[in-house]
């Protein structure tokens, strides 16, 4: 599949990476039960260190409006603004020692990270947008949900369908050029195995 | 898209994360420029806390004999003995401070986990397969590719086609109950809102 990108000129980019992005503007419409789940299942798909699985995720949608709020009020009051049109908000929860022998699991994160990134994916063939969120109080979340020693929630993700009457019909997507974080040999050296860029980062091939 | 999964019962799960899984047996085919280009182009699509994109890849071919070498000698013993036959490994790197203040970005890995997501979502949208190993001597990769002070080596990813001779045709995935790590309200509480599930975690819907 060869597609035409804003950024990349001419791409092999997957058509679901290519159409995510995040929006500011969500519509009120509901995200169904069915489709919540797949979510999950997504997340559930991924691939982890030992196999530990080391996520959570509490989920709160407009249905249960007191839920939402107590999510929403941990927010960033700049994310707060456009989160509180999602119909559904997400925390993501990661569970930071190892079930195998009670250590520190290094990759806790970066699991967790993958999870959510399947979820979006799964968001994105559902017709889906997930917009995920660093900006908000861990304590008010740790309390609010009573969340126990050995597990830090790490973002907020709002899912919905998108406004389209608000948004913008395309994102421009910014990003670092290949050559800039692509290395091989050497830590800086841009791989030569790589496909040509041009100068703007832009792939000719 | 409705389809049978081995452990979901009938799940609406997107084909290409219920295609995904780890290998222990890669085909010695090489991986194509044009290929291992888009991987890349994958990752560069994650999205990132404040867009910092606090990823970088050290990548070696078997075309390179050296750097491959270089890159399989620290991997465990373990890894090595499936590793080697792989054509392409790469190193996942997460820059740990963010550019915009110099602080700990507490989302590196995350995101870092996100991109690495990506590129095995590409890598098997263009029928290509990812194992990804946590088991390596970050000393020895920070030392071999002089990876600066602020970067750190988080998993190295071994990259190619199935070796269909070798490979059981399907993998087992095993995995939590959704019920047991999706909650709501309260930490702990099963989220009501997600279509059931049967006693073993099927989904019945």
């Amino acid at each position: 599949m060869v597609v035409k990108n804003n950024e990349q000129g001419v791409s092999s980019l997957h058509e679901l990476l290519r159409q995510r992005w995040s929006p500011h503007h969500f519509s009120s419409r509901a995200v169904g039960r069915e489709k919540l789940t797949a979510l999950f299942q997504a997340a559930q798909s991924a691939p982890s260190s030992y196999n530990e699985q080391p996520w959570a995720f509490i989920v709160a949608t407009k249905e249960n409006p007191e839920d939402f709020g107590r999510i929403l009020a941990a927010l960033m009051p700049r994310n707060q603004e456009w989160a509180q049109h999602a119909p559904v908000l997400i925390v993501s929860v990661a569970k930071i020692n190892l079930d195998r022998d009670g250590k520190a699991n290094r990759h806790a994160l970066y699991d967790l990270g993958a999870a959510s990134a399947h979820l979006t994916f799964q968001a994105t063939a559902l017709g889906l947008y997930v917009h995920q969120m660093g900006g908000f109080s861990h304590e008010k979340i740790v309390e609010e949900f009573s969340i126990p020693e050995g597990y830090e929630p790490v973002a907020v993700l709002a899912v919905g369908y998108l406004d389209e009457e608000k948004s913008p019909a395309q994102m421009i997507r910014k990003r670092k050029a290949l050559k800039d974080f692509v290395f091989e040999s050497h830590w800086g050296i841009s791989s030569p195995s790589l496909a040509l860029e041009d100068k703007k980062g832009f792939s000719i091939n």
